[in-house]
């Protein structure tokens, strides 16, 4: 059984045009196989020479998928099946995957004038030139927009997903939160975040960390002190599925300013969460949520996004692109929407949430100590 | 002052002709810029259509370097200085990094017909083509190789964080032996090595775990049974630098087989690090490990192999190269060398460890845990 929509695949490759697609990404090769990935290279690519590179080949045929990989995945995909049964594991770094993939296309394609999709922002360019001299007459295109759409309605298995990397990501930063104290750094804050989401089980991405006054949200020598605010926007997943949380904290009794402008976020993304539900235009959603800002007493130092969210952050669906401004949010649709503000005195104050688009409307993920923190000064 | 050595540069740029070297990769851009790396996009590149990417230029005049990042990293680099003054922040995704880098190369290139050096086994396609064409009428050729050289050998500062990160990873195994007990899966044993190197700071890169009999070392259902061997042979890094450690241990009483193979790693290892010494050629390195290899009753079904480790596995002094021969060990090389037998009941039997060549030989980085680690079953 395929673990993706190969209808939509097919439509989408007869859209664009495309013979084959040739994935090489870490997270389009797990999705494409259903979850394999061979965990000697999961997080580490780079050897040698080279780097580590696996790739996955769909004809319009989908069923006649071919995998390529290196000698040393033959046992682990022993005790790890995957639907793909053409497995070429002569390859491994970026030149032998290369020369495995370009044989097994020319085989697939059987003739030149094909077009074949790659991911061009990520296929090295080594790679391409030897693609190219494997199939002359072919034509190499972007197909990263394509496996966007196809993994843009996600499962109820990558549901359950996202909402357990986001309620786990909620909770590193609570835990994030307890460890504060007078004097700590942001450096020290963030290193709590990533332990936190290590005892979780999650692979740390990244931990923004603002503590006000200023913007710097990069984790540093500067110290959250008493009466301060914090953020803590923080990212992490888990086989490819992300969540990324943004918390506000106080440390002891929060300023005024501090309060309202969280209470604020909160509220706006109360708001457009509650407008958004399958059918409605991105355009609308856009709409929505400018609307929501545009109420605040507080518009002129605020902002607010919303974007897709999955294997990828800023997938689809993609509501600031104003080009698909017409296209429609549906069933299994995730977002992360997020609200901020710059003060000059509270600093950045920002609260970030995930969605997810269900029959009665948008239900939230990680929806974990939204509230401002207050933390014992 | 520049963070590694530019004389070294400028003379590997003149042998291979190049007159500017353009690194992407996330190694490389630490390295050159003496330990920066944007934290958002540290462990996530993807993002959107695109991925992020920085790029570090030095020309022949190694000072007037430059970096090209996100607009984003303004407020960081402001806390976190680096040595290049020279910082276009225009840039953030392949497209805007690429144009940014194209300019700038060509504002210090002033004129066709010149070679720049990239990675051609990272670099994205789409990079490639768009400083092909902001640089038309220069060549690009791989440099991957010559960052290799400029990088091997490794300064105080470098072997610390070596010596703390193999230390880091030897004890996470013994944590993931300590965790063992009849009916363990070798899939929870890696989960539980992974948990152990976050708590300790590091990123954990990977877990290849092989409960014999069987070669099987893939974390999966196989269980860990009393009187069987098991290998944990385990990666972790922190800012790039990496460490490949590979310990055993038996879960109660060993068998005599599984006990004399591990003995017999540990002899052939100590022969190796023996004669290790500054000024021995690569050849001799090769024979003198063959040689304790030949020695042994189970040399059949043995192997060893000699590799350099920093910031990638198997980078300079590349051991096994026949073309290599002729180098010669430095002070300030770091190696790992692993020694293994195939055995049909105690199952896949291994050792390695990491050592730094000094002025006296061969001394050890991770030793710990190196005998056989015998677990109450």
């Amino acid at each position: 059984m395929l673990p993706f929509d190969g209808e939509k695949l097919r439509g989408l490759m007869d859209e664009a045009g495309l013979d084959l697609v040739l994935a090489s990404t870490r997270h389009n090769v797990r999705y494409l196989t259903g979850g394999y990935v061979y965990h000697f290279n999961e997080r580490c690519q780079r050897a040698g020479s080279s780097q580590y590179m696996a790739m996955v080949g769909v004809p319009r045929k989908v069923e006649d998928a071919f995998y390529v990989g290196a000698g040393m995945e033959k046992g682990g995909l022993g005790v790890l099946p995957m639907w793909i049964d053409r497995r070429e594991l002569t390859g491994g770094n970026v030149a032998s995957t290369t020369t495995a993939a370009g044989a097994a296309a020319k085989a697939t394609l059987n003739g030149g004038g094909a077009r074949v999709g790659v991911e061009m922002p990520f296929l090295p360019a080594q790679a391409f030139q030897a693609l190219q001299s494997a199939l002359p007459g072919a034509a190499l295109v972007d197909a990263t927009d394509l496996l966007h759409e196809l993994r843009a309605i996600k499962t109820a298995a990558e549901l359950e997903r996202l909402s357990c990397v986001s309620d786990k990501v909620a909770e590193a930063i609570q835990s994030g939160f307890r460890s504060g104290r007078h004097g700590i750094t942001t450096r020290e804050l963030a290193s709590n975040v990533e332990r936190s989401m290590g005892e979780r089980g999650l692979a740390f991405l990244w931990a923004f960390t603002n503590a006000g006054p200023g913007y710097v949200r990069a984790p540093s020598d500067i110290q959250w002190q008493r009466g301060r605010m914090l953020h803590l926007d923080c990212g992490g997943e888990d086989g490819d599925y992300l969540a990324d949380i943004c918390r506000m904290g106080a440390l002891g009794e929060p300023t005024t300013i501090g309060r309202d402008l969280t209470e604020e976020c909160l509220a706006i993304q109360a708001t457009v969460r509650g407008k958004m539900r399958a059918g409605m235009s991105f355009g609308e959603v856009q709409a929505a949520s400018d609307a929501a800002l545009s109420a605040s007493a507080h518009a002129g130092i605020g902002r607010i996004v919303a974007h897709g969210i999955g294997m990828v952050s800023h997938e689809q669906p993609m509501i600031n692109r104003p080009e698909q401004a017409a296209r429609r949010l549906a069933v299994g649709h995730v977002l992360s929407i997020e609200t901020e503000f710059h003060h000059p005195e509270a600093g950045h104050v920002k609260i970030e949430d995930t969605v997810a688009i269900g029959r009665d409307g948008a239900r939230g993920m990680g929806d974990i100590g939204r509230e401002l923190q207050v933390v014992p000064a």
